[in-house]
């Protein structure tokens, strides 16, 4: 296994076209805009050296027949997709953000299951070419980037009728030794910080779209493949001073999201584990949806603990925190975050065998998850924000604070209960504005599949006919 | 075990006093205001006996060396706490109501974790007396009823400084063979059609209040108790006709709460669990409180279950049902509902070991269900109602439609979609009208405690030090 | 203008069937099921004699050319219907109820306007058809029911394509001196106390069912129809003893709405408002829905504020007023409670003209309100029972606090802060019980149009065209 | 009056310190980081120049019997209070954020109130003196900062007992001509740009801190004063490329808010409102509270039309805007729009007169109108989030769209429908981002006062007891 450093060096040395703000990425493990990515990820193999999170943090893996950074293990239990989540909230808790192994993770183990089936039913034998690809991720500990979501051009018109047939990522052509694929993915997690991308289908597919019909997984630094960084919000204020400002300075905000272009790229064949079997691509994107939407009760709720202990440690700064409408709102906090862990575990004790004999998060509840994540890490924000004070959109720059003239004018005035040093106020308040930024809450919103996506799933799986049933019986005429 | 004609003969001789709209009911099991209840009760005994629900409703008690009927059986593990609630809601499915033998289960086991806490902190011998019962109500599979609330006269005084001093159970007298108590327990569910009264002090208590710290089991006919069935809403219509108006005709709205009345009523000391341990009391409402609020996550969503069912059936008869925003209010009531379940199954999953051996619910995650339930039912009910329509509110009665004259008329002028008779329709508003009734909403409310008294132990069981430390480290000057 | 006891008198010797639980009702002013609506009623005619209610309860007609009950008089001006919202919450302050005479006002004032714009249409005299039955109200101070919606029968078909044609109401024959109707009209708010009946379409209509475009006013005791009297929440309790277990006791639960069938009803040709202008009935539906959905805004307020009044006094009865929580969900309650109100006044004040001259709400404040109601009436009620405890679910019957034997107990352990009355506490409890009764929510969800219906018009009325321009001009490149 | 232009060559000559991230701002109206607040301002200059808005742009003064930009207007009838409303929304939907100006006028508003009534009181002359300075501002056309919000440095403390005296600010000396005061004004919206500063207390006072009880007006460049300008939600990018990734390039996120400082500041008497007068501090923050809290229902519905009209248009570019949950939502946002604008009508509709003859806006419904907008603007926010989709967080910097390698890449795979530029989408994502920054949802939900002083003020003026007056009529024995 990989610890921290080997992993940043790994990744620092990978040569490919990273764009940010016009410019190329030389080295993403020192740039100032990706390094605090790195640094988040890079704490998924930090933690499996400590001793107590071994539990967690470790799995034995049958393939390898020893353990794995359980972030390359594949669920085989309800009990493994309970610890998965419990993993990530200490994550989430350590990093106060993304740390980007979830979605590679949930694709890893989406294949897992998807090419067993594609097998089963084409009698392909995708499962063995994917198993070879497994043992390497899990020899190497390696991290894989989700390729997911396709850019989708007009979301009203199916792949093939797009304007541009590369709205969805597609096959061109298919040669001996592999594969040429043309398209892009977007909004891709950690994807300039990962050792392999992975590609999935997004959506359910009809035969005359089979040529998207491709899953596959690549080096990042395979050629044709380019990735431009996205803007998060505030990103430019990791450039300034200490970074303070930034907020979450060492770990940064949200997952370093970035768009995946393909430039006819060609994937080797042992590296293609579905190819125009259209009619399974509706399967692999509920597999994936209920796993990565599971994982939303974990990291966020850990994420979320951070937001509440900050907020909590501000009302104390400001001398509200015996306020009986504080304690409330500290409740309530309390109370939204529990209950997206509390349904995200319930997920995994309920988690489904698949005929691979890998498990997979319970679909209903799965759902109930993440549509919840995105209503009450909102609210839990808002509350935040209704503790924090003005402040929080007021307060002058670090620089200002730093500033022999300004600087002991903002320290006299800007101070609160004694006993608390400015600074320490005001860097809590940058990392609560942090916390609670644009980009942070907008993944939520969307990241594992927007909220209408969850409600479809959520009727579909919701047995309305036995419901129907149970009221039958009580409301017939011999009840 | 008893089967459920076995309860209800058992039931139908008991001789006390129980009063309902200034009459002495003779016979609960044939009065029609309180027979739905027992039906419904009878029902967590006819489970005991079907094959499916073997798993579920049977468990191996340690005390007999056989199996008991879950419903009197002390919870030895998370998967114990984890079947609770499945099997909690097949019932509430199976009832549509309060089914009403969890507050007794509950109260049975909080007195097991609470005895066994007292003997070691006092030396007394209560958890030896305390197994004696227990193996009487396993050994003929009794119902218990648990007296936990006291009415409390003036909320802002302790027990003591009331105008009277019987607003809370006391001790009135110790003698050689048992502890004479007076006083009253209020809203008692299932009190009326039980076979045991388990006592409990509803609220920590402090020293002055000492004769307040008393908790006991009686058989229900012992002398000196008397019962008042409270009114349901809509409970004369129990009277009327075949009785559709009164919706859930067979099993009743909520859990025919009755008042328990305790007229000097002497408690043979083998009887007497607690008695004056004052500084215990707090800790027999935390267990009592953990364990019942867990129970919401089962019943209710059992009960929403036929909710869900009857509004997406009347969705149909009306030819609404594929309207997109029915369908995406039907979302909402499932997303809601299965939140509620997941959270109770986490509650269990992550339930705690008692000193005793014995596992209690996790407070913080039992806490956040039932503090969503007060919320989310309440939720639920007006999407019902929503999607049900002003009929509802103004449907004739079950006599008009069987009237000569008019009945053929409203037939008429009522009928919907084709194929759907009238009839079916009237008794499915009428099942909706009750399981969205004023009593069965301030049952969710107020049963297990109110919502406040949730808000108070998530903040207590929250550790916010804990994430205040997390918020620290990542805004440290060297994060 | 008639007083309160000329309005009883006039109504009870009205001679026309009215149905209730399979009888009939010989005078719905004395029956116990009718009378309290009767009550409720009749302040609006007693208001109109008070004179600190002078400048509400009263308007000039232009038409009589004296004042006249303002719930017969035609708004025309903003202020009209600013002082009608005032109106309506000191009516709703006064009964706690519905007190029914709005619909038929809002049909009024609706067929005033809808009458103008036909005659300009079609070159028809209906307006001046319309003014002599409008004198004829006015001069009589009657009351109208309004006879909006149609049962409807499957509700994803058109009126002519239903199992029975009579499923929406219809000219069944057109003869020189008037036409025949037949069909029904559900729901209707006040209907057996009213003098008139005023049908109107309920819906927006094609050209094959124009035999459904029909309006007329006609006698309540017209042969050939029958009413037949809908089941309020807890309804039987009106017969027991006192009565105070049905809560408002003398003003009853929402407003006694009937069903009423039109069995071949003649209208002579001057009560003739419409007849097969199809293109027209949708126009009638806005403005009728503009009409009544603001009306909510006053009505329902004044009912919420003898809630909130009953709740902040049944929590000094308690000893908990002072508890921090229970002021915040007090102020909540006002909150909510003038939030609807602020609105309602707002669509009063941007009132829009019409060709009549006469004034409609503000179509986008009006709907507004109503789906306000819809979600904050029953928050409210979801308070209310939050502060009042489950006592509100369990209450002993009234029967039983009198009994000689279990009377005194009752008092004795139900009594709460000192110098309270427990039979006070009680009559409280009953009127919170039935001021959040079902067909208390159930009436604030569909009276006047459902949500969905609201959400429609809100986005027909929203202009979003315009709002796009503000943000593309924002923008654009060179803003 | 000013026009616009002549507005920003005024604040462009004034001389003051203006510090802005380590950096003295030489010209505020060409300083990327201030401009856009100054383009802003200047709007409500311009506005008063455009014959379609004669009738809200501008008042008849009776001080200087001519018209007058109604910013510098005293509202003398509840009808100026609804143009009020009407005129901020009008300005909200011009810049699509905080124009700064109310602030000053409500200011301007509560202290011709409160001089008035100190006189009353005490029988002095500050209105007099204050008429001559709002001369002055009417006269010249000024726009005024309202210095209202101290530090407050421990919130459990009154100003006197902080570790600092002045964290509150103070009278230090009292000389013949003059005062001189000491401490600072935090979140001052529109400080840096306009021409006159006005301070009121912050707070209700004690005797023992009567120094704190002081209210003035000086000019902005008066010696003494200092500015510190705050950190907005991605202040960084205005100086990027055209600035398109700012959002709102031409009028900035908020009010461009500054600490404001005052270093021993002499205050001619002449410009001296409030010396000492401790007891009406509570009245004057009533009075402020009343006249800012409406303000929120007109500026921000302008505002919220931008973003609900972007995101519909985004919903377009993206093929989404026929999917009925997208429709829904959409709905949602205007409903929710629509009520605070109603609500802040309805407090100018029910405006109180004063003593001095001015009108305030109506408590009850003016706290109603802000507490509201701290909920509302969340939700809208959360919703244009939802159907925005994730790009919101990931979209990459205009930088990179000009790059000539990387560019044309993302204008391939970012376009969607056919027919939009891909430049057009990406203006209108940045432009949802910056109308939903941290920095702009915190100013609704703090500026004129957090939350829990609203629900203070609300049940302060609830008048319970009338309440429950009418609760007891409706259930006493004899109703």
């Amino acid at each position: 296994m990989k610890r921290a450093e080997d992993y940043k060096k790994s990744i620092g040395s990978l040569r490919r076209p990273v764009y940010y703000r016009g410019e190329l990425v030389s080295d993403v493990t020192s740039s100032p805009a990706t390094a605090p990515h790195v640094n988040a990820a890079a704490e998924t193999y930090a933690m499996a050296f400590e001793p107590e999170y071994e539990d967690l943090a470790l799995a034995h893996s049958e393939l390898l027949s020893r353990r794995v950074n359980r972030f390359t293990y594949i669920h085989h239990s309800p009990e493994d997709l309970v610890k998965k989540i419990r993993l990530l909230r200490a994550m989430g808790q350590r990093t106060g953000t993304c740390f980007q192994r979830c979605a590679g993770w949930d694709a890893l183990h989406t294949m897992y299951i998807l090419t067993y089936e594609i097998d089963q039913k084409y009698g392909t034998t995708y499962h063995e070419r994917y198993l070879d690809f497994l043992r390497h991720v899990q020899e190497n500990d390696l991290m894989v980037a989700a390729g997911m979501t396709d850019p989708k051009g007009d979301r009203s018109r199916p792949p093939g009728q797009q304007v541009d047939p590369d709205l969805y990522l597609r096959v061109v052509s298919v040669k001996e030794d592999g594969i040429v694929v043309r398209g892009a993915k977007a909004h891709q997690t950690g994807a300039v910080n990962a050792h392999e991308v992975m590609v999935l289908p997004t959506t359910a597919l009809r035969e005359e779209d089979r040529d998207y019909a491709v899953a596959f997984a690549i080096p990042a630094d395979t050629p044709g493949l380019t990735f431009v960084f996205g803007r998060q919000t505030n990103d430019g204020r990791k450039l300034e001073g200490e970074g303070w400002d930034a907020g979450n300075r060492r770990f940064g905000m949200v997952g370093g999201e970035a768009l995946i272009i393909f430039d006819d790229v060609l994937v080797p064949m042992e590296r293609v584990f579905m190819l125009r079997e259209f009619d399974m691509a509706g399967r692999g994107v509920e597999v994936f949806a209920s796993t990565h939407r599971q994982s939303y009760g974990g990291c966020k709720t850990g994420v979320m603990d951070c937001l509440i202990g900050a907020t909590s440690l501000l009302a104390k700064y400001h001398g509200v925190d015996r306020a009986s409408h504080v304690r409330d709102k500290l409740a309530e906090m309390v109370h939204l975050n529990e209950t997206l862990f509390g349904c995200a575990l319930a997920a995994g004790l309920q988690a489904l065998r698949t005929p691979s004999g890998a498990y997979m998060a319970h679909p209903l509840l799965a759902n109930t998850v993440k549509l919840n994540a995105t209503r009450f890490i909102y609210e839990i924000a808002r509350l935040a924000h209704d503790i924090s004070g003005g402040i929080l959109a007021t307060l002058p720059s670090e620089i200002d604070f730093r500033h022999p003239v300004i600087g002991p004018q903002i320290r006299k005035y800007l101070q609160t209960a004694p006993g608390v040093r400015p600074e320490d106020r005001f860097r809590l308040i940058r990392l609560i504005e942090s916390l609670t930024g644009t980009a942070a809450l907008v993944e939520v919103m969307h990241g594992a599949g927007s909220p209408q996506a969850q409600k479809v799933l959520l009727l579909r799986q919701a047995n309305l006919a036995h419901k129907e049933q149970l009221a039958l019986r009580l409301c017939s005429p011999d009840a």
